[in-house]
Protein backbone atom coordinates (compact mmCIF):
# COMPACT_ATOMS: atom_id res chain seq x y z
CA UNK A 1 0.00 0.00 0.00
CA UNK A 2 1.63 3.30 -0.68
CA UNK A 3 1.40 4.55 2.56
CA UNK A 4 2.91 1.91 4.05
CA UNK A 5 5.57 4.05 6.34
CA UNK A 6 8.44 2.81 8.73
CA UNK A 7 6.74 5.36 11.19
CA UNK A 8 6.66 4.14 14.97
CA UNK A 9 4.72 6.29 17.12
CA UNK A 10 6.82 7.73 20.34
CA UNK A 11 5.52 6.61 23.78
CA UNK A 12 4.48 9.53 24.39
CA UNK A 13 2.20 12.15 22.24
CA UNK A 14 3.62 15.59 21.67
CA UNK A 15 1.91 18.58 20.20
CA UNK A 16 4.93 18.96 17.68
CA UNK A 17 3.17 20.84 14.52
CA UNK A 18 0.44 21.94 13.39
CA UNK A 19 -2.09 19.31 12.01
CA UNK A 20 -5.49 19.47 10.06
CA UNK A 21 -4.76 20.99 6.95
CA UNK A 22 -7.40 23.20 5.88
CA UNK A 23 -8.28 24.01 9.08
CA UNK A 24 -4.85 23.41 11.14
CA UNK A 25 -5.30 26.64 12.91
CA UNK A 26 -8.57 25.91 15.07
CA UNK A 27 -7.11 22.28 15.97
CA UNK A 28 -5.90 22.04 19.04
CA UNK A 29 -4.94 19.19 22.05
CA UNK A 30 -6.84 21.54 25.08
CA UNK A 31 -9.94 22.95 25.85
CA UNK A 32 -11.04 26.33 27.27
CA UNK A 33 -11.18 29.61 26.40
CA UNK A 34 -8.07 31.57 24.37
CA UNK A 35 -9.22 35.01 24.94
CA UNK A 36 -11.84 36.82 26.71
CA UNK A 37 -15.06 37.81 25.24
CA UNK A 38 -18.68 38.67 25.74
CA UNK A 39 -21.42 37.00 23.36
CA UNK A 40 -23.79 39.59 22.24
CA UNK A 41 -27.57 39.49 23.16
CA UNK A 42 -30.32 40.15 21.37
CA UNK A 43 -34.21 41.04 21.80
CA UNK A 44 -35.67 37.49 21.26
CA UNK A 45 -36.22 34.26 23.44
CA UNK A 46 -33.55 32.46 21.70
CA UNK A 47 -29.84 33.14 20.58
CA UNK A 48 -28.50 31.20 18.65
CA UNK A 49 -24.68 31.08 17.71
CA UNK A 50 -23.77 29.27 14.52
CA UNK A 51 -21.98 29.21 11.59
CA UNK A 52 -23.65 27.49 8.15
CA UNK A 53 -21.60 24.33 8.08
CA UNK A 54 -23.94 21.43 7.48
CA UNK A 55 -24.17 21.20 11.55
CA UNK A 56 -25.10 24.87 11.57
CA UNK A 57 -27.97 24.16 9.11
CA UNK A 58 -29.51 21.82 11.08
CA UNK A 59 -30.77 25.08 13.68
CA UNK A 60 -31.80 27.73 11.18
CA UNK A 61 -33.79 25.51 9.42
CA UNK A 62 -35.22 24.31 12.84
CA UNK A 63 -35.87 27.38 13.52
CA UNK A 64 -37.31 28.47 10.17
CA UNK A 65 -39.75 25.63 10.29
CA UNK A 66 -40.89 26.27 13.67
CA UNK A 67 -42.11 30.26 13.21
CA UNK A 68 -43.43 28.90 9.26
CA UNK A 69 -45.87 26.39 11.63
CA UNK A 70 -46.48 29.63 13.79
CA UNK A 71 -44.40 29.45 16.62
CA UNK A 72 -43.82 32.64 17.51
CA UNK A 73 -41.74 31.64 20.60
CA UNK A 74 -39.12 30.49 18.21
CA UNK A 75 -37.76 34.15 17.17
CA UNK A 76 -34.52 34.02 17.35
CA UNK A 77 -31.02 36.22 16.59
CA UNK A 78 -28.47 34.47 15.11
CA UNK A 79 -24.99 35.32 15.65
CA UNK A 80 -22.29 34.66 13.38
CA UNK A 81 -18.76 32.78 14.91
CA UNK A 82 -16.55 32.49 12.38
CA UNK A 83 -14.36 29.11 13.16
CA UNK A 84 -11.73 30.07 10.94
CA UNK A 85 -10.98 33.18 13.08
CA UNK A 86 -11.31 31.64 16.57
CA UNK A 87 -14.80 33.09 17.77
CA UNK A 88 -15.55 29.69 19.46
CA UNK A 89 -12.05 29.76 21.75
CA UNK A 90 -14.07 33.09 23.63
CA UNK A 91 -14.82 32.77 27.24
CA UNK A 92 -18.85 33.93 26.59
CA UNK A 93 -19.01 31.48 23.53
CA UNK A 94 -17.71 28.36 26.37
CA UNK A 95 -19.76 29.38 28.54
CA UNK A 96 -22.31 28.78 26.58
CA UNK A 97 -20.69 25.13 24.56
CA UNK A 98 -17.59 24.00 26.37
CA UNK A 99 -16.76 21.95 23.31
CA UNK A 100 -16.19 25.08 21.46
CA UNK A 101 -18.18 23.79 18.74
CA UNK A 102 -20.73 25.36 17.03
CA UNK A 103 -24.06 25.61 17.03
CA UNK A 104 -24.37 26.63 20.30
CA UNK A 105 -28.17 28.15 21.57
CA UNK A 106 -29.06 30.13 24.75
CA UNK A 107 -33.16 29.77 25.46
CA UNK A 108 -33.37 33.26 27.29
CA UNK A 109 -37.46 32.89 27.38
CA UNK A 110 -37.03 31.77 31.43
CA UNK A 111 -36.10 33.19 34.23
CA UNK A 112 -32.74 31.89 33.48
CA UNK A 113 -30.95 31.64 30.40
CA UNK A 114 -30.56 28.04 29.45
CA UNK A 115 -27.58 26.57 27.16
CA UNK A 116 -28.21 23.57 24.92
CA UNK A 117 -25.08 22.40 22.99
CA UNK A 118 -24.37 19.96 19.89
CA UNK A 119 -26.72 20.21 16.89
CA UNK A 120 -28.71 16.78 17.82
CA UNK A 121 -29.20 17.96 21.26
CA UNK A 122 -30.74 21.63 20.35
CA UNK A 123 -33.13 20.00 17.47
CA UNK A 124 -34.20 17.33 20.25
CA UNK A 125 -34.63 20.41 22.77
CA UNK A 126 -36.73 22.60 20.84
CA UNK A 127 -38.84 19.72 18.90
CA UNK A 128 -39.76 19.35 22.56
CA UNK A 129 -39.95 23.06 23.92
CA UNK A 130 -43.03 23.51 20.98
CA UNK A 131 -44.34 19.74 20.56
CA UNK A 132 -43.67 19.96 17.18
CA UNK A 133 -41.72 17.40 14.66
CA UNK A 134 -40.94 14.77 16.67
CA UNK A 135 -43.99 12.17 16.98
CA UNK A 136 -45.77 11.61 20.47
CA UNK A 137 -46.31 8.51 20.12
CA UNK A 138 -44.22 6.06 21.59
CA UNK A 139 -43.00 3.92 18.96
CA UNK A 140 -42.96 6.30 16.10
CA UNK A 141 -40.74 8.89 18.55
CA UNK A 142 -38.37 5.55 18.79
CA UNK A 143 -37.59 5.70 15.37
CA UNK A 144 -37.47 9.18 14.96
CA UNK A 145 -34.58 9.53 18.30
CA UNK A 146 -32.75 6.86 16.32
CA UNK A 147 -32.20 8.18 12.97
CA UNK A 148 -31.47 11.14 14.87
CA UNK A 149 -28.67 9.42 16.89
CA UNK A 150 -27.66 7.89 13.54
CA UNK A 151 -26.74 10.94 11.71
CA UNK A 152 -25.19 11.79 15.24
CA UNK A 153 -22.93 8.77 15.34
CA UNK A 154 -22.11 8.20 11.42
CA UNK A 155 -21.24 12.23 10.03
CA UNK A 156 -17.87 12.46 11.51
CA UNK A 157 -16.98 9.02 9.35
CA UNK A 158 -18.30 11.64 6.54
CA UNK A 159 -16.90 15.04 7.65
CA UNK A 160 -14.25 14.36 9.93
CA UNK A 161 -13.52 11.21 8.07
CA UNK A 162 -14.09 11.39 4.52
CA UNK A 163 -14.63 14.94 3.84
CA UNK A 164 -11.27 15.46 5.57
CA UNK A 165 -9.06 13.51 3.99
CA UNK A 166 -10.87 13.55 0.61
CA UNK A 167 -10.98 17.39 0.75
CA UNK A 168 -8.67 19.39 3.74
CA UNK A 169 -5.81 17.32 4.58
CA UNK A 170 -2.46 18.41 3.04
CA UNK A 171 -1.42 15.45 1.26
CA UNK A 172 -3.54 12.56 0.04
CA UNK A 173 -3.33 8.90 2.41
CA UNK A 174 -5.08 6.22 0.23
CA UNK A 175 -5.68 4.11 2.79
CA UNK A 176 -8.00 6.84 4.72
CA UNK A 177 -9.67 7.90 1.95
CA UNK A 178 -10.25 3.83 0.77
CA UNK A 179 -11.43 3.53 4.33
CA UNK A 180 -13.83 6.42 4.36
CA UNK A 181 -15.41 6.72 1.56
CA UNK A 182 -16.11 3.15 1.48
CA UNK A 183 -17.78 4.01 4.86
CA UNK A 184 -19.95 7.48 3.36
CA UNK A 185 -21.11 5.07 0.21
CA UNK A 186 -22.49 2.30 2.70
CA UNK A 187 -24.39 5.14 4.88
CA UNK A 188 -25.62 6.47 1.69
CA UNK A 189 -27.11 3.43 1.10
CA UNK A 190 -28.36 2.72 4.76
CA UNK A 191 -30.18 5.64 4.09
CA UNK A 192 -31.20 4.90 0.01
CA UNK A 193 -32.79 1.48 1.60
CA UNK A 194 -35.43 3.37 4.29
CA UNK A 195 -35.98 5.82 1.82
CA UNK A 196 -36.93 3.35 -0.43
CA UNK A 197 -39.49 2.35 1.52
CA UNK A 198 -40.15 5.30 3.85
CA UNK A 199 -41.32 9.03 2.55
CA UNK A 200 -39.41 10.63 5.43
CA UNK A 201 -36.45 9.23 7.81
CA UNK A 202 -38.73 8.40 10.01
CA UNK A 203 -41.97 7.58 8.32
CA UNK A 204 -44.72 9.50 6.97
CA UNK A 205 -43.78 13.05 8.67
CA UNK A 206 -41.05 15.31 7.99
CA UNK A 207 -39.10 15.52 11.69
CA UNK A 208 -35.46 16.55 13.45
CA UNK A 209 -34.23 12.82 11.68
CA UNK A 210 -34.77 14.66 8.07
CA UNK A 211 -33.70 18.28 9.94
CA UNK A 212 -30.46 16.48 10.55
CA UNK A 213 -29.66 14.44 8.05
CA UNK A 214 -30.22 16.34 5.28
CA UNK A 215 -27.54 18.93 5.53
CA UNK A 216 -24.94 16.00 5.39
CA UNK A 217 -26.60 13.10 3.24
CA UNK A 218 -28.79 15.36 1.68
CA UNK A 219 -26.29 17.89 -0.19
CA UNK A 220 -24.28 14.79 -0.30
CA UNK A 221 -26.53 13.36 -2.43
CA UNK A 222 -27.04 16.39 -4.63
CA UNK A 223 -23.39 16.84 -5.32
CA UNK A 224 -22.58 19.60 -2.86
CA UNK A 225 -20.61 18.41 -0.36
CA UNK A 226 -16.75 18.02 -0.99
CA UNK A 227 -17.01 17.99 -4.49
CA UNK A 228 -17.35 14.34 -4.26
CA UNK A 229 -20.60 13.05 -6.56
CA UNK A 230 -18.82 11.72 -8.96
CA UNK A 231 -16.30 10.15 -6.68
CA UNK A 232 -18.75 8.19 -4.60
CA UNK A 233 -21.26 8.21 -7.61
CA UNK A 234 -24.29 9.69 -5.06
CA UNK A 235 -26.51 10.02 -8.20
CA UNK A 236 -26.94 6.02 -7.83
CA UNK A 237 -29.17 6.44 -4.22
CA UNK A 238 -32.18 7.51 -5.80
CA UNK A 239 -34.00 7.41 -3.40
CA UNK A 240 -31.61 9.65 -1.34
CA UNK A 241 -32.18 12.08 -4.04
CA UNK A 242 -35.75 12.35 -4.35
CA UNK A 243 -36.10 12.82 -0.75
CA UNK A 244 -33.22 15.70 -0.68
CA UNK A 245 -35.14 17.55 -3.70
CA UNK A 246 -38.22 17.04 -2.03
CA UNK A 247 -36.83 18.89 1.66
CA UNK A 248 -34.36 21.10 -0.91
CA UNK A 249 -38.15 22.75 -2.00
CA UNK A 250 -39.79 23.66 1.42
CA UNK A 251 -38.87 27.97 2.05
CA UNK A 252 -38.02 26.68 5.49
CA UNK A 253 -35.33 25.23 4.65
CA UNK A 254 -34.18 27.41 1.88
CA UNK A 255 -34.54 30.24 4.37
CA UNK A 256 -32.82 28.12 7.58
CA UNK A 257 -29.64 27.64 5.28
CA UNK A 258 -28.85 31.25 4.80
CA UNK A 259 -28.65 31.65 8.71
CA UNK A 260 -24.91 33.12 9.49
CA UNK A 261 -23.52 31.90 5.57
CA UNK A 262 -20.35 33.53 4.55
CA UNK A 263 -19.48 31.37 1.71
CA UNK A 264 -21.28 30.70 -1.73
CA UNK A 265 -23.34 33.46 -4.09
CA UNK A 266 -24.33 36.62 -2.08
CA UNK A 267 -27.56 36.41 -2.46
CA UNK A 268 -27.82 33.09 -0.25
CA UNK A 269 -25.64 34.72 2.73
CA UNK A 270 -27.39 36.07 5.83
CA UNK A 271 -24.58 36.79 8.29
CA UNK A 272 -26.93 37.34 11.14
CA UNK A 273 -30.46 37.40 11.35
CA UNK A 274 -32.63 39.09 13.91
CA UNK A 275 -36.08 39.28 11.88
CA UNK A 276 -37.88 37.80 9.59
CA UNK A 277 -37.70 40.85 7.05
CA UNK A 278 -33.74 40.18 7.29
CA UNK A 279 -34.31 38.21 4.50
CA UNK A 280 -35.71 40.25 1.78
CA UNK A 281 -33.28 43.15 3.21
CA UNK A 282 -30.44 40.43 2.74
CA UNK A 283 -31.17 39.97 -1.14
CA UNK A 284 -31.37 43.46 -1.82
CA UNK A 285 -28.43 44.75 0.16
CA UNK A 286 -26.13 42.16 -1.25
CA UNK A 287 -27.34 42.75 -4.84
CA UNK A 288 -27.03 46.56 -4.75
CA UNK A 289 -23.25 45.45 -2.62
CA UNK A 290 -22.31 43.31 -5.72
CA UNK A 291 -23.55 45.68 -8.45
CA UNK B 1 5.78 14.81 6.08
CA UNK B 2 6.67 10.97 6.60
CA UNK B 3 3.08 10.09 5.13
CA UNK B 4 3.02 12.45 2.02
CA UNK B 5 2.35 10.52 -0.94
CA UNK B 6 2.19 11.19 -4.79
CA UNK B 7 -1.05 9.12 -4.50
CA UNK B 8 -4.08 10.84 -6.48
CA UNK B 9 -7.64 9.83 -6.06
CA UNK B 10 -9.13 8.19 -9.02
CA UNK B 11 -12.45 10.02 -10.55
CA UNK B 12 -14.60 7.25 -9.63
CA UNK B 13 -14.19 5.43 -6.34
CA UNK B 14 -14.09 1.45 -6.30
CA UNK B 15 -13.81 -1.69 -3.79
CA UNK B 16 -10.25 -2.90 -4.70
CA UNK B 17 -9.39 -4.61 -1.43
CA UNK B 18 -10.19 -5.43 2.06
CA UNK B 19 -9.36 -2.06 4.09
CA UNK B 20 -9.61 -1.72 7.29
CA UNK B 21 -7.17 -3.89 9.12
CA UNK B 22 -8.67 -5.95 11.87
CA UNK B 23 -12.06 -5.14 10.97
CA UNK B 24 -11.87 -5.77 6.82
CA UNK B 25 -13.68 -8.29 7.20
CA UNK B 26 -16.89 -6.45 8.23
CA UNK B 27 -16.15 -3.26 6.08
CA UNK B 28 -18.47 -2.56 3.34
CA UNK B 29 -19.61 0.12 0.88
CA UNK B 30 -22.91 -1.62 0.76
CA UNK B 31 -25.73 -1.73 3.29
CA UNK B 32 -28.70 -4.32 3.86
CA UNK B 33 -28.39 -8.16 5.32
CA UNK B 34 -26.25 -10.41 3.58
CA UNK B 35 -27.63 -13.88 4.77
CA UNK B 36 -31.29 -14.99 6.62
CA UNK B 37 -31.58 -15.27 9.66
CA UNK B 38 -34.12 -14.69 12.88
CA UNK B 39 -33.07 -13.33 15.91
CA UNK B 40 -33.78 -15.06 18.84
CA UNK B 41 -36.51 -14.04 21.07
CA UNK B 42 -36.72 -14.41 25.03
CA UNK B 43 -39.47 -13.86 27.78
CA UNK B 44 -38.68 -11.03 29.54
CA UNK B 45 -40.30 -7.31 27.51
CA UNK B 46 -36.53 -6.33 26.72
CA UNK B 47 -34.79 -7.78 23.96
CA UNK B 48 -31.14 -6.65 23.80
CA UNK B 49 -29.00 -7.56 20.82
CA UNK B 50 -25.05 -6.62 21.55
CA UNK B 51 -21.46 -7.39 22.11
CA UNK B 52 -19.63 -5.78 25.08
CA UNK B 53 -17.60 -2.93 23.01
CA UNK B 54 -17.73 0.33 24.11
CA UNK B 55 -21.57 0.96 22.20
CA UNK B 56 -22.17 -2.16 23.92
CA UNK B 57 -21.44 -1.45 27.27
CA UNK B 58 -23.60 1.52 27.80
CA UNK B 59 -27.06 -0.57 27.87
CA UNK B 60 -25.81 -3.34 29.74
CA UNK B 61 -25.24 -0.56 32.23
CA UNK B 62 -28.02 1.37 31.95
CA UNK B 63 -30.77 -1.81 32.53
CA UNK B 64 -28.16 -3.22 35.69
CA UNK B 65 -28.81 0.32 36.70
CA UNK B 66 -32.65 0.35 36.02
CA UNK B 67 -32.73 -3.54 37.68
CA UNK B 68 -30.98 -1.87 40.79
CA UNK B 69 -33.52 1.10 41.02
CA UNK B 70 -36.84 -1.48 41.72
CA UNK B 71 -37.48 -1.02 37.60
CA UNK B 72 -38.72 -4.57 37.07
CA UNK B 73 -40.17 -3.86 33.48
CA UNK B 74 -36.40 -3.53 32.48
CA UNK B 75 -35.84 -7.20 32.75
CA UNK B 76 -34.18 -7.92 29.77
CA UNK B 77 -32.46 -11.11 27.65
CA UNK B 78 -28.94 -10.08 25.87
CA UNK B 79 -28.34 -12.04 23.03
CA UNK B 80 -24.76 -12.09 21.55
CA UNK B 81 -24.17 -10.16 18.31
CA UNK B 82 -20.70 -11.44 17.14
CA UNK B 83 -19.61 -8.57 14.92
CA UNK B 84 -16.12 -10.61 13.63
CA UNK B 85 -18.71 -13.38 12.45
CA UNK B 86 -21.19 -10.86 10.88
CA UNK B 87 -23.83 -11.71 12.99
CA UNK B 88 -24.93 -7.55 12.41
CA UNK B 89 -25.45 -9.06 8.84
CA UNK B 90 -28.31 -12.30 9.44
CA UNK B 91 -31.71 -10.13 8.22
CA UNK B 92 -33.33 -10.29 11.68
CA UNK B 93 -31.05 -8.02 13.36
CA UNK B 94 -30.78 -5.53 9.97
CA UNK B 95 -34.79 -5.64 10.74
CA UNK B 96 -34.08 -4.08 14.14
CA UNK B 97 -30.73 -2.09 13.17
CA UNK B 98 -30.78 -0.98 9.33
CA UNK B 99 -27.90 0.30 10.44
CA UNK B 100 -25.83 -3.07 11.06
CA UNK B 101 -24.35 -1.84 14.27
CA UNK B 102 -24.21 -3.26 17.46
CA UNK B 103 -26.40 -2.25 20.19
CA UNK B 104 -29.94 -2.76 18.71
CA UNK B 105 -32.97 -3.03 21.50
CA UNK B 106 -36.63 -4.38 20.49
CA UNK B 107 -39.00 -3.57 23.32
CA UNK B 108 -41.77 -6.36 23.41
CA UNK B 109 -43.83 -5.06 26.34
CA UNK B 110 -46.45 -3.45 24.24
CA UNK B 111 -48.88 -4.79 21.51
CA UNK B 112 -46.07 -4.49 18.48
CA UNK B 113 -42.50 -4.95 19.03
CA UNK B 114 -40.46 -1.38 19.02
CA UNK B 115 -36.88 -1.37 17.69
CA UNK B 116 -34.52 1.17 19.19
CA UNK B 117 -31.36 1.45 17.34
CA UNK B 118 -27.92 3.76 18.34
CA UNK B 119 -26.64 3.35 21.99
CA UNK B 120 -27.90 6.77 22.65
CA UNK B 121 -31.59 6.96 21.21
CA UNK B 122 -32.16 3.28 23.25
CA UNK B 123 -30.42 5.16 26.71
CA UNK B 124 -32.78 7.77 26.35
CA UNK B 125 -35.73 5.71 25.40
CA UNK B 126 -35.68 3.55 28.25
CA UNK B 127 -34.99 6.97 30.56
CA UNK B 128 -37.94 8.12 29.50
CA UNK B 129 -39.76 4.92 29.86
CA UNK B 130 -38.95 4.51 33.35
CA UNK B 131 -38.11 7.91 34.04
CA UNK B 132 -34.87 7.54 35.19
CA UNK B 133 -31.28 8.71 34.54
CA UNK B 134 -32.45 11.77 32.40
CA UNK B 135 -33.27 15.01 34.69
CA UNK B 136 -37.07 15.87 34.32
CA UNK B 137 -36.72 19.85 34.75
CA UNK B 138 -35.94 21.62 31.46
CA UNK B 139 -32.27 22.90 32.21
CA UNK B 140 -30.77 20.19 33.46
CA UNK B 141 -32.68 18.14 30.58
CA UNK B 142 -30.91 19.88 28.34
CA UNK B 143 -27.42 19.78 29.71
CA UNK B 144 -27.67 16.39 30.17
CA UNK B 145 -29.00 16.02 26.40
CA UNK B 146 -25.96 18.12 25.53
CA UNK B 147 -23.33 16.06 27.13
CA UNK B 148 -25.22 12.35 25.75
CA UNK B 149 -25.18 13.82 22.58
CA UNK B 150 -21.33 15.56 22.96
CA UNK B 151 -20.65 11.41 23.22
CA UNK B 152 -22.56 10.55 20.65
CA UNK B 153 -20.72 13.17 18.00
CA UNK B 154 -17.32 12.90 19.83
CA UNK B 155 -16.44 9.10 20.05
CA UNK B 156 -16.32 7.98 16.46
CA UNK B 157 -13.31 10.60 16.94
CA UNK B 158 -11.69 8.43 19.83
CA UNK B 159 -12.69 5.07 18.43
CA UNK B 160 -13.05 5.56 14.45
CA UNK B 161 -10.22 7.95 14.50
CA UNK B 162 -7.68 7.62 17.29
CA UNK B 163 -8.54 3.85 18.22
CA UNK B 164 -8.15 2.64 14.50
CA UNK B 165 -5.24 4.39 13.56
CA UNK B 166 -3.15 3.80 16.66
CA UNK B 167 -4.31 0.21 17.31
CA UNK B 168 -5.99 -1.38 14.21
CA UNK B 169 -4.67 0.08 11.19
CA UNK B 170 -2.18 -2.46 9.05
CA UNK B 171 0.19 0.20 8.96
CA UNK B 172 1.24 3.00 11.29
CA UNK B 173 0.27 6.69 9.47
CA UNK B 174 1.96 9.67 11.44
CA UNK B 175 -0.89 12.47 9.88
CA UNK B 176 -3.49 10.49 11.11
CA UNK B 177 -2.18 9.01 14.23
CA UNK B 178 -1.55 12.83 15.31
CA UNK B 179 -4.51 14.02 14.12
CA UNK B 180 -6.57 11.88 16.11
CA UNK B 181 -4.62 11.74 19.07
CA UNK B 182 -4.49 15.86 19.52
CA UNK B 183 -8.34 15.34 19.52
CA UNK B 184 -8.97 12.69 21.90
CA UNK B 185 -6.91 14.70 24.26
CA UNK B 186 -8.92 17.88 23.06
CA UNK B 187 -12.40 15.52 24.47
CA UNK B 188 -10.49 14.74 27.65
CA UNK B 189 -10.06 17.91 28.36
CA UNK B 190 -12.92 19.21 27.48
CA UNK B 191 -14.24 16.52 30.24
CA UNK B 192 -11.91 17.18 32.86
CA UNK B 193 -12.58 20.98 32.68
CA UNK B 194 -16.61 19.80 33.09
CA UNK B 195 -15.38 18.00 35.95
CA UNK B 196 -13.62 20.13 37.71
CA UNK B 197 -16.45 21.83 38.92
CA UNK B 198 -19.62 18.77 38.55
CA UNK B 199 -19.44 15.87 40.40
CA UNK B 200 -21.15 14.28 37.63
CA UNK B 201 -21.33 14.76 33.81
CA UNK B 202 -24.57 16.99 33.67
CA UNK B 203 -24.55 18.25 37.35
CA UNK B 204 -25.26 16.76 41.05
CA UNK B 205 -26.79 13.44 39.73
CA UNK B 206 -25.73 10.39 37.50
CA UNK B 207 -27.31 10.71 34.13
CA UNK B 208 -27.78 8.50 31.27
CA UNK B 209 -24.82 11.29 30.30
CA UNK B 210 -22.36 9.53 32.65
CA UNK B 211 -23.24 6.04 31.35
CA UNK B 212 -23.14 6.95 27.63
CA UNK B 213 -19.49 8.36 28.45
CA UNK B 214 -17.66 6.39 31.21
CA UNK B 215 -17.45 2.93 28.37
CA UNK B 216 -15.23 5.36 26.43
CA UNK B 217 -13.83 8.25 28.02
CA UNK B 218 -14.30 6.63 31.40
CA UNK B 219 -11.98 3.77 30.41
CA UNK B 220 -9.97 5.90 28.19
CA UNK B 221 -8.90 7.94 31.63
CA UNK B 222 -8.15 4.30 33.67
CA UNK B 223 -5.30 3.46 30.73
CA UNK B 224 -8.09 0.72 29.67
CA UNK B 225 -8.77 1.67 25.68
CA UNK B 226 -6.53 0.70 23.09
CA UNK B 227 -3.61 0.56 25.37
CA UNK B 228 -2.94 4.40 24.85
CA UNK B 229 -2.68 5.56 28.70
CA UNK B 230 0.85 6.62 28.40
CA UNK B 231 0.69 7.79 24.71
CA UNK B 232 -1.88 10.27 25.84
CA UNK B 233 -1.05 10.85 29.36
CA UNK B 234 -4.30 10.20 30.88
CA UNK B 235 -3.09 10.36 34.06
CA UNK B 236 -2.84 14.22 33.73
CA UNK B 237 -7.05 14.48 33.14
CA UNK B 238 -7.42 14.08 37.34
CA UNK B 239 -10.85 14.62 37.34
CA UNK B 240 -11.92 12.16 34.59
CA UNK B 241 -9.63 9.54 36.55
CA UNK B 242 -11.58 10.33 39.34
CA UNK B 243 -15.06 10.63 37.80
CA UNK B 244 -14.04 7.53 36.23
CA UNK B 245 -12.94 5.75 39.35
CA UNK B 246 -16.41 6.52 41.09
CA UNK B 247 -18.80 5.03 38.38
CA UNK B 248 -16.19 2.07 37.97
CA UNK B 249 -17.58 0.96 42.01
CA UNK B 250 -20.48 0.88 40.94
CA UNK B 251 -22.21 -3.09 41.25
CA UNK B 252 -24.90 -2.19 38.16
CA UNK B 253 -21.71 -0.85 36.07
CA UNK B 254 -19.97 -3.85 37.27
CA UNK B 255 -22.64 -6.33 35.96
CA UNK B 256 -23.62 -4.32 33.14
CA UNK B 257 -19.65 -4.03 31.79
CA UNK B 258 -20.12 -8.11 32.00
CA UNK B 259 -22.97 -8.41 29.53
CA UNK B 260 -22.21 -10.21 26.29
CA UNK B 261 -18.69 -10.11 26.99
CA UNK B 262 -16.34 -12.49 25.01
CA UNK B 263 -12.86 -11.14 25.95
CA UNK B 264 -10.83 -10.60 28.79
CA UNK B 265 -10.61 -12.72 32.30
CA UNK B 266 -13.19 -15.25 31.96
CA UNK B 267 -15.10 -14.36 35.29
CA UNK B 268 -16.27 -11.01 33.48
CA UNK B 269 -17.50 -12.77 30.96
CA UNK B 270 -21.57 -12.94 30.66
CA UNK B 271 -21.79 -13.97 26.84
CA UNK B 272 -25.63 -14.25 26.69
CA UNK B 273 -27.67 -12.90 30.13
CA UNK B 274 -31.69 -14.23 31.07
CA UNK B 275 -32.24 -13.80 34.75
CA UNK B 276 -30.57 -11.90 37.28
CA UNK B 277 -28.83 -15.02 38.49
CA UNK B 278 -26.86 -15.75 35.75
CA UNK B 279 -24.18 -13.16 37.14
CA UNK B 280 -23.62 -15.68 39.99
CA UNK B 281 -23.48 -19.20 38.09
CA UNK B 282 -21.72 -17.67 35.39
CA UNK B 283 -18.58 -16.82 38.10
CA UNK B 284 -19.22 -20.23 39.23
CA UNK B 285 -19.44 -22.30 35.27
CA UNK B 286 -16.75 -20.31 34.21
CA UNK B 287 -14.07 -21.04 37.17
CA UNK B 288 -14.92 -24.56 36.46
CA UNK B 289 -14.49 -24.59 33.25
CA UNK B 290 -11.18 -22.78 33.04
CA UNK B 291 -9.95 -25.39 36.39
Amino acid sequence: MSDTTSYTPPRIWTWNQPNGGRFASINRPVAGPTHSRELPRGKHPLQLYSLATPNGVKVGVMLEELLALGHAGAEYDAWLIRINDGDQFGSGFVDVNPNSKIPALLDCSGPEPVRVFESGAILLYLAEKFGAFVPADSARRAECLSWLFWQMGSAPYLGGGFGHFYAYAPSKIEYAIDRFAMEAKRQLDVLNRRLAESRYIAGDDYTIADIAIWPWYGNLALGQLYDAGEFLQVQEYTHVVRWATEIASRPAVGRGRMVNRVSGPLDQQLHERHDASDFDTRTQDKLQASA
